[in-house]
């Protein structure tokens, strides 16, 4: 009964990350801000969906899970716009390490681990099941944005470049998606929903 | 490209299900109303970290994608609280089978089809993959009432054997789990969480 209890203590300690509020917002809720926790669930099925796209073979199981964690974190760490400065982003590393610790912490041992060693192995972006899983969390913003007038993008003045930048490991994790992608951006700066910069 | 676009439109239909409101509540996001989409990515995790109480030998990665897809029929068909009648969920059933075909049939056939095969697999619970899956989406809300003083029981004026009746498939899935829900009830008849009839 000791790791059931453990295992419940982590259940609801991540029920936290329903109230970590990103910048995407949800147009079919009057443009409300998205959480993380829905924003896990609609990124581990575009994984299911796209997988047939991945350009090396992912171990789909692997990559769900990845995605399905790789979020939690920011129940200590919030949510940094994907757009922030550099340091932002190098001081946000730091939070989330300890977030993760923390977070994973509370299950038993072996499973706690395991979960923190594929939480890593997602931020490190060295396997290909990592790679393909940080391409999905990317990719999503710009099928949510473009369906929605530039959503996000439009409201924060984002450029052309940063979004390419964001995507470009698309390039050889799934070529088709990239040059949606590429696609997609040129819409968007003719639309004004992206800066041509 | 014709497949590509098919599978964008499924997954931003999907984004729809962040706007589909359950009677559980987050308790920390000020009590809000949980949506059906962060309740799936929850359940989805709930089975990662409960899987090791399967009674029967599940597959996870089924599991998993069943437990992702399950409630999407909500887009059309809405939610319907556990404890209604039954000729509301006879109703319901029918709404949510039409759903499940204009929803998933949005997807390239093949892949269509396979996420409606599995959405009734999820539906008949005649698999273990199935019934653990099903088993996984009646219990999360046992614990999320039971951590926030009652949470939707007490609310809704919820009975023990409403709730005992709910997750007795529990007693065959995984009955570590079956004899946690019945200390759990008791605890929350005490607590006058749940009633006592």
């Amino acid at each position: 009964m000791h790791d059931l209890s453990a295992q419940i203590s982590f259940m609801l300690e991540i029920d936290k990350l329903k109230a970590v509020y990103r910048k995407t917002v949800v147009e079919a809720d009057n443009n409300r801000q998205e959480n993380s926790a829905e924003h896990s669930w609609h990124i581990a099925l575009l994984a299911q969906i796209m997988v047939d796209y991945a350009h090396e073979p992912v171990d789909i199981l692997r990559v769900t899970k990845m995605l399905l964690i790789h979020d939690i974190v920011e129940i200590d760490a919030g949510d940094l716009f994907a757009f922030a400065d550099e340091q932002d982003h190098q001081a946000q590393e730091l939070k989330e390490l300890e977030a993760a610790k923390r977070i994973f912490g509370l299950l038993p041992k072996h499973t706690g681990q395991s979960m923190l060693d594929m939480w890593l192995e997602f931020e490190q972006a060295h396997t290909a099941d990592a790679r393909f899983a940080k391409g999905m969390d990317r990719v999503l913003p710009v099928l949510q944005n473009m369906s929605n007038q530039g959503g996000s993008w439009k409201v924060n003045q984002v450029k052309k470049s940063q979004v390419l930048k964001r995507n470009t490991h698309l390039q050889d994790i799934a070529p088709k998606l990239w040059e949606y992608v590429l696609n997609q951006v040129e819409i968007a700066v003719g639309e004004k929903w992206l800066l041509d910069a």
